[in-house]
């Protein structure tokens, strides 16, 4: 079927169910951010493949919504299906909702999977359009009668996370979820985030791409630990999870069981994680507690063996990285050289590195014009070939068994011009400013954003973006619960605890002509106890050269330039060891002093 | 009666309405910072004077809980009362909730009058004291019986704002609120925080000190303004209420009226100033809307007329500031000079001044150790002389009809330790990173507060407060919505709009030594449209020399130099003209560039 033979089957079950919109999300029952193809049916419905959108379909019509990284691409991927694009101002918001109170009539319905939505999105279209006389029915699976030939849900092997990279035992960190349990008054704890359920069990899997997770939920009681996973369990396997005293399940049956064990229970669980259908399972003789998942901050602060990994991986990640932009540097325009090619010529030089299993995340290979879009990743259709001028932006991130790696460079292929230079310059100060915070424990990431804005806002200029996300270790290199951002409300009540891995990577970005973003991961630790209370501080742990010719060494203050030689010595000596004799030469020099 | 008498009466109350506690607050059916004399219950049962502290009664004891300011105060005022003082960690929180769930049995009942606790706090404490199956009752007043000799509810004349001080007529500024109302979807608004019935209906009084607000409640619809006060009014005022089409009703009629008045509406107040009596009496056929009243936002962004008379109030504040310090160095150790009779001096100077009222708020005039008190107000019991040494703070403002003024200097009586010349550099360059910042429009406070704060992180120093404000134009010189905080929870969605004035006032407090603060008010403004979108800054308005043998230059960077000077010139330029010969030679000289 094409998509406008979809929409007509979907707008009769619309008629024969007396409903009156139906939509279609882009995530999973997981709330992943990358979802396996089993669940993407908001592009089988629509032909469009960007990874953010909404599809509603009315009786009458048909709109998708998504982000101005998508405008292109929709248009020309909706062509024929007639379905409207809906331009959304803001991605990660819901303007449908708004145009359902606005373009339906009183007592209307609205239906959806109610497995595909949150919770907290549940209850926000509900209070929406009840002021409206609008009511939504959750219940509805439109897609699984129409998609013949659907991908099955994944059913790929999965394997043990060894300690020796884990540096806690499942049963360990079960225990610890437990006694945490017990201080909250919790009896039961509901987890259906994969990255959350992989850390906890030490497993992990490719049922997605880019996070090595497993298709699956938990329940967790004082006495008990369900896992639901459909999977082909080797012996050992099965031996490991026996001896943790881990129960597996089907996965289809975490809603039964939901409503069979949990009676009575006072039920711990994260609502903009868990979907609306296994929420409308529990019994309602259960209490809820809404909290993130104890998980989540065990998961965020990464035990000593995990630090030490993390240390480990970014040499190698480093050593990467450098014989990468060494090659580059030696072979533009001597070999054809895109934007594309360079991306299989970085993972390259990754696979060399030990522990290796794939990238973390899309590469975003921008080259001029491209690096002003932030979420740019190019295509067959877009690729550019580099040529020796103007600005290249490459964040890439590689998955080690070992550490989840996400760094940014942008670099100059030619003489730049001052005001790139100067902006560079201006993103690097406020790198810095957060790369070298001390602070009071009990700091929450909303407060010290403004630390890599603050130059660039000096000069009436900013990003439209967060500074600094939670990265995973052999995880999802997005994780909670701590970030570094504007927005307060996702980390209200977030402090920045020992072992936090987070991301730093202010940027700019000048419509049509280039991105500058310069990111990498810093680790939290104590700094010492004082008078005023403890202090913390950041450990930067990625390993790579920052492009000299890009900075206005004016702009920059005495503490500024001997941060960044003193960034650029320990680069140089952790990395060094590991290359080739030009290429060491060539690292000196760009590691050179100030 | 004493303390031990009306407790045992008190207790016999529990018992005859089988209840197991009651609660008695600090604060008034207003939620006002400074109450009457009326609503000094919790002094009148405990003996115990200080501005805050909340008093719980049980069947068997009485306890008293207050912060770190009054523990010595309460100590002496609790003897021979019975009543246990217990310490209270943290200002403004309600740990006598968990006491209370600690110490009371299952099904226990606890009570209090509902007037005198908002609907947040009393759900807080519900939804806290269910869990442990403890019920509240909200609707006894154990005081009304007990209290002969109660000061009655003040009755003091009131007077109509002129609208040359306050820009808007009242008339204008309903018309506002219920194009507000219309926006939002609500029929009906009920205020109850006095500064905001003051600032709609353009009257003040003094009913309360400090505050120049009236005792009332209010309801806006879209037809009716309410305002319900017990006051002999002038014929003319009387007038002016008919003219602008403005009730009167007695005081005391304001559950009744709403529960006559408010069927089927849909209702608008912010629960944390409405008293949960109030709240009981909202038929149940309404709708409640639970958000910041909208007369805050609208007082809180002052108009061009306000905005011009504080800029003038500023100068004569700074007159009299000027003044009074120049006679202070000339006639320490000449005559007794004490932190008590400073503050007389400074008013004295004040009042002077064209226009003026009476102080905003209690002088904090702090001599060494006791600056190091953040709360410090000087009694007969701790006023000490102030000698040729050490470090004196003083944070003081005044009423005028034109404008509220509130300002922290901090000077050496004598050659300063550098110690205390670093510290105050420290907080100087904070001082000037909040006054000098632009920033993109939909800037939040929270997002700022460290700017204040960075130096001293940067040396591991900090301080326990936030960093400002807003301040009200002749009202309350605590009011909100905006305000500079590391807490974001208060200002999540509260952007800093053009014609908000808000404190900025960093500090450091070393426990026995000397407190150390430097406060302006600054008044936001639009910067320039730019492509990054429209920027804002913030204009300092306050006017007073800082004392430059604080400063240590070296410290300082060249903008930051460049700031104080340029701040030194305005204030001489503005202030000089309004002294005699000798204090202007001694302003030039306490201005002179550095």
């Amino acid at each position: 079927m094409n998509p406008k033979e979809i929409i007509t089957k979907i707008q009769e079950l619309l008629i024969t169910n007396n409903l009156d919109a139906y939509i279609i999300p882009s995530t999973d029952p997981h709330q992943s951010e990358y979802v396996a193809n089993h669940w993407k049916a908001r592009e089988w419905v629509s032909g469009f493949t960007g990874s953010a959108g909404t599809l509603v379909i009315t009786k009458e019509i048909a709109g998708l919504w998504t982000d101005s990284r998508y405008f292109l691409q929709a248009e020309q991927q909706l062509i024929g299906s007639g379905i409207e694009l809906f331009k959304m101002k803001v991605p990660h918001s819901h303007p449908y909702i708004d145009w359902l109170k606005n373009n339906l009539k009183e007592n209307s319905k609205v239906s959806f999977d109610g497995k595909l939505f949150s919770v907290s999105l549940t209850k926000m279209i509900e209070s929406s359009l009840t002021d409206y006389n609008i009511k939504i029915e959750s219940n509805h699976d439109f897609i699984k009668p129409l998609w013949k030939n659907r991908p099955s849900i994944p059913t790929n092997n999965i394997f043990i996370h060894d300690i020796k990279f884990a540096g806690k035992s499942s049963i360990e960190k079960i225990s610890q979820v437990r006694s945490i349990m017990i201080e909250k008054n919790v009896t039961c704890h509901i987890l259906s985030s994969l990255d959350d359920i992989a850390w906890l069990f030490n497993i992990r899997g490719n049922d997605v791409k880019y996070n090595p997770v497993v298709i699956s939920y938990a329940l967790i009681t004082l006495d008990n630990a369900f896992l639901f996973i459909d999977k082909n369990l080797d012996d050992d396997i099965k031996e490991t999870f026996k001896k943790n005293n881990i129960t597996i399940l089907p996965y289809s049956k975490i809603n039964d069981r939901i409503n069979e064990f949990c009676k009575n229970q006072t039920i711990l669980l994260n609502p903009s994680k868990i979907n609306n259908c296994i929420f409308r399972s529990i019994p309602s003789s259960c209490k809820i507690i809404e909290d993130v998942n104890i998980t989540t901050t065990l998961k965020a602060t990464k035990n000593a063996t995990e630090i030490n990994n993390i240390k480990e991986v970014m040499v190698r990640d480093g050593v990467a990285l450098t014989k990468f932009f060494y090659w580059l540097e030696n072979n533009i325009l001597q070999e054809t050289i895109t934007e594309l090619s360079v991306d299989k010529k970085l993972q390259f030089y990754r696979s060399q590195q030990k522990n290796f299993v794939g990238l973390s995340f899309g590469t975003i290979s921008a080259y001029n014009s491209h690096g002003a879009i932030v979420h740019y990743e190019p295509t067959k259709k877009t690729d550019v070939e580099l040529m020796k001028e103007g600005i290249f932006l490459i964040d890439s991130g590689g998955q080690y068994l070992d550490g989840t790696t996400d760094i940014t460079r942008t670099i100059s292929l030619a003489k730049p011009k001052q005001e790139a230079i100067n902006n560079f310059t201006l993103v690097l100060k406020g790198h810095i400013n957060i790369a070298s915070l001390k602070f009071p424990y009990g700091t929450k990431g909303y407060q010290i954003d403004i630390l890599a804005r603050k130059f660039l806002w000096d000069n009436y200029k900013n990003y439209g973006h967060g500074t600094g996300h939670g990265v995973g270790s052999f995880l999802n290199v997005h994780e909670g619960p701590q970030g570094i951002s504007p927005n307060a409300s996702s980390t209200l009540n977030i402090n920045f605890e020992e072992g936090m891995l987070t991301s730093n990577e202010p940027g700019i970005y000048i419509e049509n002509e280039y991105g500058i973003r310069i990111e990498n991961l810093i680790l939290c630790e104590k700094d010492k106890d004082t008078e005023f209370g403890k202090f913390m501080k950041f450990n930067t742990v990625s390993l790579c050269y920052i492009d000299k010719s890009l900075i206005n060494i004016d702009l920059l203050s005495k503490d500024e330039i001997k941060w960044l030689n003193d960034y650029h010595k320990t680069v140089y000596e952790k990395i060094s060891p590991f290359l080739n004799n030009d290429e060491k030469e060539w690292l000196k020099e760009k590691t050179k002093s100030l």
